[in-house]
């Protein structure tokens, strides 16, 4: 297959790029690195890298930022950070990426854990990612073509605990090659509306 | 109690204001009707009438807009509208309203059904669901002085049946008098951070 990963250069990007680089033709994206440049914020840059990466038999979305703050301190914009990058961002590339899909091909992208349990300091994090789980589970039911689309869920990566321990105590992090074992299944297999939870 | 209801004089909201009014001192809030105008896309008239409505044991929101539209149709613009109107109106009217509520006051919103179970045309409407209840079970940690918040899930209300039939076949109509007990629930219960689903 020829997959188009963006954030391919992330944490979580990365594993996914080990487990699916090593069956397939990986075409990586990103904001600073990678084959094509893709900023998730500007419909112009995704277009263009869509039409560059040409037809596709998967795109893989390992990508977006939220802001992190206390709920005190949250204000309109700030939670407007993350609905612009990790959620319309990952819409906006699902939406321009259906026409640049063989028919069956597949969209993955990415929510997290903090849908279902929060903490303290994630509550644009849940938003987002709430709202990503609800919308691939409703765009599922519409995409034409035998096209697919699901989301990988996953819990705190082993890797960013350096970072983020102290907001995740209790927490059992999950490796990002276990993580990117979702997107394998999304992309390799036939589920759609499906939210993968790797915790 | 004293609750503002904003969205009073909806088909939910009319049953909400039946409901709580029976016990309580509503203060009603609308667009176009009500003792406090709001638009909850506008955070000065959200302000401006939470300043008016005074010191508050309650706030319930039984409003919002999403476009309705087939996934092909819809564009990063017509998300928005539901971005800035259900999801972002309800969000900002919890964020400014906390400093209106008496301790152990509560935030009540209201979601609904396409969170987990989508129909055609519904996936904005699924996402500002799903943002919705994963937000108000985040933001249930963080609020201060025994502040509570929970969302209302209700399925298609009966009332609603003449319009919305077609994109409902065989769901079971929930009457609006039905799903005003959610907020009863929320409003006179001592829950947080809870989605109350009545289908």
């Amino acid at each position: 297959m020829k997959i188009l990963l963006v954030g391919a250069h992330g944490t979580l990007g990365t594993a996914v790029a080990a487990e699916l680089g090593a069956r397939h033709d990986l075409v990586s994206a990103g904001r600073q690195s990678g084959d094509l440049r893709i900023d998730l914020t500007d419909s112009t840059s995704i277009r263009a890298a869509l039409a560059q990466a040409g037809p596709l038999d998967a795109i893989v979305c390992a990508a977006g930022n939220v802001h992190f703050g206390a709920l005190e301190d949250m204000t309109e914009d700030l939670f407007g950070l993350g609905l612009r990058d990790k959620l319309m961002g990952q819409v906006n590339l699902a939406l321009l990426g259906r026409d640049a899909l063989r028919d069956g091909g597949s969209i993955t992208l990415t929510s997290g854990i903090l849908t279902r349990e929060p903490i303290r300091a994630g509550s644009s994090a849940s938003m987002v990612n709430g709202a990503i789980e609800a919308w691939v589970r409703a765009a599922a039911i519409e995409l034409p073509r035998g096209l697919r689309i699901n989301a990988v869920s996953p819990g705190v990566l082993a890797e960013s605990m350096p970072g983020y321990a102290p907001y995740f105590r209790g927490f059992e992090p999950v490796p990002a090659a276990r993580a990117a074992l979702g997107f394998s299944r999304s992309v390799e297999g036939r589920d759609t509306g499906k939210v993968y939870e790797v915790t």
